[in-house]
């Protein structure tokens, strides 16, 4: 196992974006190819940058379970494209109007805001189809059910809309607790899962990443409620307080800011624990940047 | 290759119409899982009628070409239901507010309109994937890439958006064409060669088969455009002149309804002749059905 310095962790992150960010402009639809404007638009939101976790998961996952990312490269690549075209396509249609109304994003307009709403729906239903489409291109029928899963109404979109529904009215920690395992949790899952299940992971190493997935993936999202109340504006690049003000559904709301620390951080801990003691890998420094990131 | 008389076709239709109906109702998420409100929406947007024809073109092509319905029907069920998923999916989100704004729909409430916005767009997305979870559920990534193929930007998506963009100035023919072969063309012409795929069509069937999609896709889409012009508004279940008043790019409008009904009679004419003289299978009845049919 390669040990993991903090400065490899962040080099890592920083090749993981870069790559990333290649791939999306390598897979998705040229702008000079019509339907232009949709073409634009879901490129517009695709290239709004963001940190690309889920395609570096997949990647890191894909690597640990002993995938070669030097050779044979194209199906991990089409999978971490999928994945961040899905992701996009759930932020696209969550900042409609009908859902969070969100004027900006990463310090950007959002797609409705920049085009229009019909545009923007379009956009998102094109990046939904896309990330399908880039899956079935891995020639695996395990990854596309496995997306299916992650972002489905057991899934992503049942988060959604359990979040719509719990806005305005006191909840309990269970019941955030089932809203972001759904809505954040189930695709940084997916994404482990699919990087593992390209590589060929054993039963064994599958089972290990999908604990390892879920505390990750539910941690994220506590982080992201803390942040909302404690973090910095200009990192961040969007409002604090946005969920306050929305009155949603988070953990600090139902167990307060100090203890939503330390659930994040137990469960960044829980994660850990799936490694063996003399492990030290890039998974491990993943589990340890969503814990303590201030973005 | 059996003989259909006018009796036997009227009578697959009717046991097709059936047959998805319950592979809806079978596959479906039940309205008791949660999240309710979003499967209860889904639900009454599929159960709400219609003429079941892409999952009825899939089951019959994958007939002719020798695929047996009546064993191991695993496949062709899922795939037929995921056809009218998807389907049902692109007419909910055609009708929201920020697209067509339609209140009626097959002479029932729109989906937006009978809940909101909100539970609309995520019923269609919900739909999106389903559709994928159930053609991924048929085991081979072939049929899953022909319906991305299908329902993505170079087909229905594109489609649509250049329908958008159409809407309010005078049209071609060529760009009406254009945008009836994607809008609606495209899932027609994906049907019937994912029924001959998963049958284990030879190439020189799927071949003759394309074309026969290809030409019924156009001809039902002028159809329907004729049928807003002249039709009766009893038998389809919505207003007439509804093209006229959103001022849609049309064929009648482009060329005339005389003309028009010419073109789709040649394109049905056209799709009868992939088949050899003395052939009379319901794949030709259902050319003829669509070339005339009043609702």
């Amino acid at each position: 196992m390669t040990s993991f310095t903090a400065i490899d962790g962040r080099q890592y992150l920083e090749d993981g974006r870069r790559l990333t960010d290649r791939l999306l402009d390598e897979y998705m639809p040229s702008e000079e190819k019509e339907p232009r404007s949709l073409h634009e638009a879901l490129r517009y939101s695709l290239m709004a940058g963001g940190k690309r976790l889920r395609p570096i998961l997949a990647l890191a996952a894909y690597e640990y379970c002993g995938g070669d990312a030097s050779q044979d490269t194209d199906k991990i690549y089409r999978a971490m494209a999928a994945l961040e075209a899905v992701h996009t396509y759930s932020l696209i249609h969550d900042d409609l109007p009908c859902m969070d109304d969100d004027d900006l994003r990463r310090g950007m307009l959002t797609c409705h805001k920049k085009f229009d709403e019909a545009i923007a729906t379009l956009a998102g239903d094109a990046l939904h189809v896309i990330a399908f489409e880039l899956m079935a291109g891995t020639g695996s029928v395990d990854v596309v059910m496995e997306l299916a899963e992650a972002v489905g109404t057991s899934g992503m979109l049942g988060g959604q809309m359990a979040d719509i529904e719990a806005e305005g009215r006191p909840v309990t920690r269970d019941e955030v607790m089932n809203i972001h395992c759904r809505k954040t949790g189930a695709l940084i899952r997916g994404s482990v899962r699919i990087g593992a299940i390209l590589a060929g992971a054993t039963s064994e190493q599958l089972q290990r990443l999908t604990i390892y997935g879920e505390k990750i993936g539910l941690a994220f999202q506590i982080v992201d409620d803390v942040l909302d109340i404690v973090g910095d504006q200009e990192l961040l690049g969007k409002e604090v307080g946005s969920d306050t003000k929305n009155q949603k559904a988070t953990y600090p709301g139902a167990i307060g800011t100090e203890a939503s620390r330390d659930e994040a951080a137990r469960l960044i801990d829980g994660a850990l624990e799936v490694f063996g003691p003399d492990e030290d890998n890039f998974l491990m420094y993943l589990a340890r940047f969503i814990g303590q990131r201030e973005s």
